[in-house]
């Protein structure tokens, strides 16, 4: 097992990576003594809902099962784990558990940062993309038909337990939507990383632990760093938003239901990179390498059909990275050098939303909403 | 004016406490020229909504007014602000300002808490209650059919602007509700302070501005150090509950409609004192002391009938002060003595929910819900 430390004063905590965790004892013995609730939706539920409630001794009345999918992740919804966690008359020092991909952990952070001003939760994540990302770092929140995760709180999970056998049961699609976030951060990171992802993505599409473990692990590395740095993303955190205001422009538009929230960011990064290139801030053979990579994964490189640069404007105005009405976009220098910055040329964004929103005439690859 | 501070490091405020604040362009000047938003109710906004969006140059479109009264103050209405705030295109760097009540504050505090994850907000309290309890100290939340405000955050404001001509415009009801939390601060304070409210009574309801000044200033200085030891309520900010795990029991008996909340304040400190009485914590002629001066102030001392010893106990089950399924309560040794405990006899408690829950032969006191 790996252990990864977040340090962060009172509100410090480790994530635990490894095989297997969700049924080992110990790694339940900091918190089960106390009113646990588990939150996970129907997909899980079906794998290891039943394991996980027998590790915690719990009623069934003490576990929620909400259906999959971002257009979940509700203000809604929050009001039905709201409602749940009241019925069950759950405590101020109650924990909540939740058991599932970034769309549970995000939700059921969110729950647990405003129940009662506040209560403990603990990640567990089952996709690839909960693990490197979402479950880290204390960012939760809900879409708002008008944005992305534009309602939530920062609030820090207690501990996260990662259990990578449970990558085993999850969908292909899942799986490659969890490695455009590992390729973000191989971008941020640098050449070393990249170069490594270069030579493991195969070994990593067909989950051989050793690499998994390592992948998951360098990804929460980098996260920890920068979110030890700046909990509340007043400055270097923002980097980790690599593409990613292009991917919530294109699930805003697609009403979270068509892509999935990694298909889009790895759309997003083939942008960033690509932009980046045409302001002449990284070399053009480093983004194309990024994009190869992307593809190499399974992932799409290009937007939904019929996103005209006008729409792509209007959707990214809602970013939450906006300041004094001014864009600002996560870009790279080169692999491994990325800035925040609201000051490029707007004729070359434009240049780069109008290269993707044509039809792309080599682009072999079938659309996610298919 | 008077100027109190809360020391919170980053989050370190400024309450300003004086006549015609309101008015001052000075007080705007710290975010006049960032987005504002502004929020009030309906009775509120008859009277100053159009002045405050002068000195902010605020458009229509840019203020939101909501119905008046406790019962507003719900996760629905939450999710009303929220689109609001995103329809208007509210920026991370932007300011929601709360024109009114502890209602307005609260539901605009929480709005704000989780609007971005988090932006700036500033209270204008408009009614007492507001001005020397929930403008101040960052609670924010909503009510739930189960339970008051079991939904919310703690989000420090910028700056609190406690104008008292404002309460020249007070209907007397909602002057005495406020004057309920004024005397929790003097059973809390002591003698001095308790002694003074004695004395200063009947000039605080004529509205006499020295002693108004006076008697804000005082809870703020009290309220500002309890928050400032104890920002998230771990220990002795918890004595600010003096009384309100008894009135929260009450307004969500009758609704959060029949009831203002300082109303049930004012019954929950006779039955903080009296239960602290028969358990022989303080003495019987102290006690007595704050039910008179709850009477004098016009304020009701004794619950809606109906409420039976075993219906209080299903409510105060809810309360967030729980730990490991024991209620606690927040009671006095003496005048300026509070302690919070559950190391208390069943059978008094039960003693004064019964003596509370019969009808008083003495009361000549309308009900508030007449």
């Amino acid at each position: 097992m790996h252990t990864v430390s977040i340090e962060l004063g009172a509100r410090h905590y480790s994530i635990y990576i490894g095989g297997g965790l969700l049924s080992q004892a110990e790694r339940y013995a900091g918190f089960r003594n106390r009113s646990c609730r588990l939150m996970t939706d129907r997909n899980v539920a079906g794998h290891y809902l039943e394991p996980v409630r027998r590790m915690l001794n719990l009623e069934a009345v003490h576990s929620l099962v909400l259906p999959a999918g971002e257009s979940q992740k509700t203000f809604e919804n929050t009001g039905r784990v709201l409602d749940w966690l009241l019925e069950t008359r759950t405590p101020r020092d109650g924990v909540l558990l939740a058991l599932g991909g970034g769309v549970v952990g995000d939700l059921a952070g969110f729950a647990a940062a405003i129940y009662l001003r506040g209560i403990d939760f603990v990640q567990l994540p089952t996709t690839l993309l909960a693990q490197v990302d979402s479950s880290v770092g204390g960012k939760t929140g809900v879409n708002h038909a008008q944005g992305k995760n534009m309602i939530g709180a920062f609030h820090q999970p207690r501990a996260v337990i990662t259990d990578l056998d449970t990558l085993k049961t999850l969908p292909p699609r899942e799986l490659r939507a969890g490695l455009a976030e590992v390729i973000k951060y191989g971008m941020l990171d640098g050449p070393g990383f990249f170069g490594w992802l270069e030579q493991n993505l195969d070994t990593l599409l067909a989950l051989e632990p050793a690499a998994l473990a390592e992948a998951v692990e360098r990804c929460c590395v980098l996260k920890a760093r920068l979110v030890t740095e700046d909990e509340r993303e007043a400055g270097p955190r923002t980097l980790l938003n690599l593409g990613h205001t292009f991917a919530h422009a294109i699930e805003t538009h697609t009403d979270y239901r068509a892509w999935l929230h990694g298909e889009a960011v790895a759309v997003g990064l083939c942008m960033a990179a690509d932009l980046s290139a045409r302001l002449g801030w990284m070399p053009r053979p480093e983004a194309e390498r990024c994009t190869q990579l992307v593809a190499r994964a399974g992932l799409p490189t290009r937007p939904p059909k019929g996103l005209e640069p006008a729409r792509w404007l209007e959707l990214m105005g809602h970013d939450k990275k906006i300041q004094s009405g001014r864009l600002r976009l996560v870009l790279l220098k080169s692999l491994g050098t990325a800035v925040v910055s609201s000051d490029f040329d707007d004729g070359r964004l434009n240049e780069t939303l109008e290269h993707f929103g044509s039809p792309s005439p080599v682009s072999r690859l079938p659309s996610p909403a298919a």
